[in-house]
């Protein structure tokens, strides 16, 4: 087992006083990391503009709420790619865990499992996807980052069909890293003992050779990066469905649904590639529109409220993932703190639920929200204006 | 008599110099509170963005004043209810009052009745309602909140309607709390010496058993709401006219019309229930074009100033609700400050109504006001552009 | 002569190093002050919305250049009411100048003459307007308050008149006194040595007696206020040309023109009478419009660049009023100040021509400006996006 | 040789750790410098609205990425006046670089040299325009401030003409200083050693006579301005094709193509001559579509990022212009400061087009944009609300 000195703060082993929201769960974790591990996390791509839109775009929508619904049958559940959920929530993939909990993955998939949470574990977690597997979490997914070939990609995902995930995630908005200032001048590096625990001993394919006046980013990186025939040849050589994670564009959420995906999760990962890109809540409804009212629709990128979980279902999406909320809570209590984390927003699901009228996931729609950015709507209700 | 050991400054007997406007009152009032009463009773829910935008969406709206208007006739009085009116103002129902002044309720009604405001009495007051009625206050009306079901409930109509109280207002926007992070982060607690005087000895109902998986929110509270039916049963069975308070959505003030009620609050109980509801100043237009003109439509929620008030009347409310500023009032000088707290804000109503040249509120409406908000407006302006 | 022992520090016999915008003026007066005499001067009333729009509203006008003009005809000069003006500035009628320096509106007279600029000489000024008119500056205008009555009123324009003020300018948006909050929490008071030195032995009305019930503010103050009758009356009994200062809504600013006026000067009073006005540069186009090319609107508060000027010009003015830069001057450096701050905003302006590309004043116009705040501009720009 | 005293720090013989972008260029120079250089350096013009807004408005701009492009064919080359680029990056016109550095332009020419990047001489280089020249860097254009007549002004071209300048720009936005008020405070001069090396032992032209009355800005400066006639025959003498700098209004770029200029470079000098104007990301697709698709037109001021890059060729730029961030990289790291200045530029770049799908400079155009300032934009994602 690797070391973990880089772990500063021994996690908490029940959950502090004055935690009642996500927020808080931050403001905890973020002192009890190494300097260069906090940027890291909480970094985004250059200004990070991108970053807290994330935030802002969702104060901007307001919600309109019913009164004196009737509530005798309400409900969170919801299926997904054919299974139940008990609410519209899932874990993203998230790398290196054991950067901030020595159990890292190991103690996320149990903290899902106690709140009935799909986890979807990252191809660069820190343990083994058969060690999380192992946990016995019913509801897992695999993601994937292409692995410079075809041969080494399709290994990853025979490895995860065979020790039972139900789903593949294939990431395709980061061929290359985003510029993360803050992380690079904090000096961040991978402790000693954290690892790429799904990586070890897989093939390196030879360096590419590059002309002199080729562009290392370009012609290098960008010329590894999967193609849509790789796409293709993915999902014909496995037997589980396959979501496309980090569409922002309509455009192309129509494509992968025609080119038969399983799903798409609309994701600018979370500010952390390209500076620039809007929320993904600014274009979850259009994605919407563009792929019609069946076709699996997951909005990944921002989500720290319950009322936020709300707006993304009113506009579109079939349910939401959870990025870094995760880590913060591993850091301050382990898998408890990841159940704890989960727990809160989905109390504050229900109320928001309870409090606008919506007594199932689908009562919850575009009449339920307003849009405050929009003088329209401001002149809308003041006619004689 | 409870003790309010809790209690930490005694009240001013006469105004502290520098109280010049409502907002003097809560800077001075917030050092003499108890830390968490302090929180209980300034936060808002979540993030506070209903609670900024309360304020904030008042300065957005501009006022269109009218020269060398005839003032010989001015006056400020109206009706409500068939009563009048002296302004349109009224003191809305705020809980739990002995946690800032040992007089509690008792010094609240006193101010309300020297400057002849009407008083909505709370059903969770720490004086009995009897007793606040005992004052001698002429223009009292009671709030209820329903109490599980429809004896206990009926039972406070009854006796409210027994000692005088000419309106009945039943709150229906909190069938549970908004999470309120500042007030739980604060560890508030109800002191020993503050109660719920009206509630002494309700008979308590049994717990409802609910299944392993049901939520104690969506099937636990939420079941104990009240009703339509409830409702109608409620109005049928009081002699009291009936208004609903916590309306934000233009279609359920239609609604409440429709089913005969006396009148409709427009609030979002001062940003404490649910972080998202718009502003009341952004709805009020659109619930009165909704209601058509002579339906009673009063406004609550973030009225700090006269031109508020002045801006409330333009765009549909026939009166307006003061919450928070009693609290502060109370704190600082009792029934004196609450008395003072309610001059300030009439005479800013009256250099208003002077300076926008409107001599009555009959002469206040949508063309007394300008749309700050809106490039539209501007561009009017600027036809050229 | 009276005392100015309020007067804390002298002012400077040159002008301080580092003064090179009115801003700086301000910034350097604001210490020499008595904190309540600074409060009085620079407060706006309640909030100050309208006082910080006065400056932010000119942010979201941009100025539109073209290169390569012909300037050999260029100039600033313009005329108004008849007479020539170097440049579109006059001196706003600012009241107690001897609040900030011993020699008040006779140290100002000097320095407006240095520069050929109008003084509009203020009812409440600190020194006799006749004193003032001793001066010799050739081009001064009398402002006049309504004084309770005609006869107390006509006295004192009989008294310009006598000594050559050109021009009459009646307030009428300030009937009663807006709240200035922070004027009110300062504490301030006149000194003993600042008098209203045009009212010294003015006949006092008897107090009008005041029904219970009766409004000091709406049956007291406003019935006091003058009439369109008194406006007429006036008029009528004056030989100077008559202008209206405090308009904002263009349907006034067409009533004054109908009813023969000389002139309106659109204003918000500098912020300090309602709170909620518009900044003057977002109604002086409507304005304009609502009066038609030629009839004179000149333009007060808020201004402080020469670019504020040319956007008002362009806009509609024919010219602009300086207020509370006169005082942060005058406490500065006197007569030397005014003459210095009237300097740098007529080189701003004449700047803002040559770069504008602008060589007199009927080349600035609505083509001359861009409108920053509304995204419909911006979409113009951009017909692909 | 001159004295460099002024010149506090000597630059680092390597990159400082920590800069990774070209705003820790900005935060390491400053310290280096004396303070009146930095605030030459740093100041915009007055309020520095302009100065803010040319960074601001780059974030209102939202890039739409599309995956899975294929990059096999990507490259970041363009032509511009026939000559290939490898980059579409210029160095802007920046004078005084020995305020900086010792070897001023003599060591960013060699900076611009070793990452193929043309450089526009400034008519106040520190250096004379024939030892920049001997650089042997193959790409230099010279950049022209008019000099009293046309003898002054053709001698300078024509030495430029005679040692290889490729092209000739002509800068007509600033026929007077624009007043910059922090480095008026700042008591800015330039020191000994620093002196416009290409201006030494030019005739001095007689001082025009002014009337009493004349402005010294309007008909002084502005008389001895450059004309239409001036620009017309400066281009009938010289072989090298002219560009004109400082173009702001689409109408100018029009007809400067139509005068059979050679280029157009939108540009509001950095901030530094009228505080007003719009940025230049505000107003280059109007620009593009005044001149049509194949006229040169580049754009400077404000970009600091490859995203900005990117949306500058979205909306219609051929290339764009580097200035401040010049002066940042000489004084932190001379010569290699600035290549690694524009390594990182071009970096980002890349990866920005990496990123949002756009394998060439062809793919790159409005249909990557989404403008997120507009309501309309965002209602159109929103069709149900």
């Amino acid at each position: 087992m690797p070391d973990n000195q880089h772990i500063q703060s021994s996690p908490y082993s029940q959950i502090p006083a004055g935690i009642v929201s996500l927020a808080d769960y931050e403001t905890h974790a973020l002192p009890m990391l190494r300097t260069d591990i906090r940027e890291y996390i909480d970094s985004g791509v250059a200004d990070e503009i991108t970053l807290r839109r994330n935030r802002s775009a969702f104060e901007q929508i307001g919600i309109s709420p019913s009164l004196l619904q009737d509530f005798r049958q309400a409900s969170t559940t919801t299926r997904l790619l054919g299974y139940p959920l008990a609410h519209p929530l899932l874990l993203a993939p998230v790398a290196h865990q054991r950067l901030v909990h020595t159990d890292g993955e190991l103690a996320t998939v149990r903290g899902a499992a106690a709140l009935d949470t799909p986890m979807i574990v990252s191809t660069l977690a820190s343990y083994r996807l058969e060690d999380i597997a192992a946990s016995g979490h019913p509801n897992l997914w695999f993601q994937l980052y292409w692995q410079h070939n075809r041969e080494n990609s399709l290994a990853l995902v025979k490895r995860a069909e065979a020790c039972g995930y139900q789903a593949l995630v294939i990431t395709l908005d980061a061929p290359v890293n985003g510029l993360r200032n803050r992380t690079q001048r904090s000096g961040f590096h991978l402790p000693a003992g954290v690892i790429e625990a799904n990586l070890q001993g897989q093939p390196h394919p030879a360096p590419r050779p590059l002309d002199a006046h080729a562009s290392v980013i370009l012609n290098g990186f960008m010329v590894d990066a999967p193609t849509l025939a790789d796409l293709q040849w993915l999902q014909a050589n496995t037997r589980l469905p396959v979501l496309v994670k980090g569409v922002i564009n309509p455009a192309d959420a129509l494509r992968f649904k025609e080119l038969g995906m399983a799903g798409v999760i609309v994701s600018n990962h979370g500010g952390r590639t390209l500076d620039g890109l809007p929320s993904t809540i600014e274009v979850i409804a259009a994605c919407r529109q563009a792929v019609g009212p069946d076709f699996p629709l997951l909005l990944d990128s921002g989500i720290r409220r319950g009322t936020d979980v709300f707006k993304a279902l009113a506009l579109g999406a079939n349910a939401i993932l959870i990025g870094r909320p995760q880590l913060h809570a591993l850091t301050v209590a382990g898998a408890l703190g990841v159940a704890h984390m989960l727990k809160l927003l989905r109390d504050e699901l229900e109320i928001t639920m309870a409090l606008a009228g919506t007594p199932t996931l689908a009562d919850i729609g575009p009449q339920s929200l307003l849009n405050l950015a929009s003088p329209q709507t401001f002149a809308a209700f003041q006619p004689s204006l």
